[in-house]
């Protein structure tokens, strides 16, 4: 099993807004996709869809300005089944952002691919808090053919 | 043993061209840091320095358009020691770049933070094949309070 890691900071703000961000359709439709519908509460499931296709992510656990858990339960193979796990703190000025998708069966190319994407998605997540404008789906940074 | 893996396409470009972003003094110093000195022959060390500290890298192995492999030789205790992967292949008009950075003892949190700034460095070595242009260190995108 193998998992993809992330840290970024948001400037200026703290955990409470960046947990805003991941937790509301409206939050999430302004840096990840502006396709995002679905219920985002304990139990909920939420439907992302992107251009080049889309997951349906079931919500786990919430806990409110520190954590979020999603389960991956519809989407490419390579993701069903594969959990995102979202920490919070503060640090001084920053609210600091670590992201962990875990469970990849193999470390496949698409993996690689989903990596930087991720990496490009948080950038827009922390531009998004820090400035009110993100840049989701479909007006997305392009990272190769593959989007 | 845990891996930072990443995947970005450089469009309308050539591996040819790729590898020697990543095999010259000229090419690193465009889009990692113009604080790029040393050895780009295979059993050589080049040194990479900056604004938050550095690392020396000897080069492994070179197959030109194909594959580059670092060994981290000097720098923070979590990358000496491990080994960064260059693999290339062309896909239609893209050169692809497929990129691990292989064998941390642990996923820490400086690991989370490198994951997402290799990244970031990635896009900025797509940007210079592409247009010419780069933003290595110290113009580099900030993700965070560690820079």
């Amino acid at each position: 099993m193998v998992d993809i890691l992330h840290r970024v900071g948001v400037a200026g703000s703290t955990t409470e807004k960046v947990y805003e961000a991941i937790t509301t359709l409206e939050g999430l439709s302004g840096w990840w996709t502006e396709k995002t519908t679905g219920d985002t509460g304990v139990g909920g499931v939420i439907q992302f869809r992107f251009v080049p296709g889309g997951f349906d992510m079931k919500v786990v656990a919430l806990d409110p300005g520190r954590s979020v858990r999603w389960e991956v339960v519809e989407g490419p193979d390579e993701w069903v089944g594969t959990h995102i796990q979202w920490d919070l703190y503060q640090d001084g000025d920053y609210a600091i952002v670590l992201f962990t998708h875990e469970g990849w069966r193999e470390p496949v190319e698409f993996m690689n691919h989903c990596s930087t994407k991720w990496a490009v998605y948080l950038m827009s997540l922390k531009q998004l808090v820090e400035t009110g404008a993100g840049t989701p789906d479909p007006r997305d940074v392009q990272i190769s053919n593959w989007h």
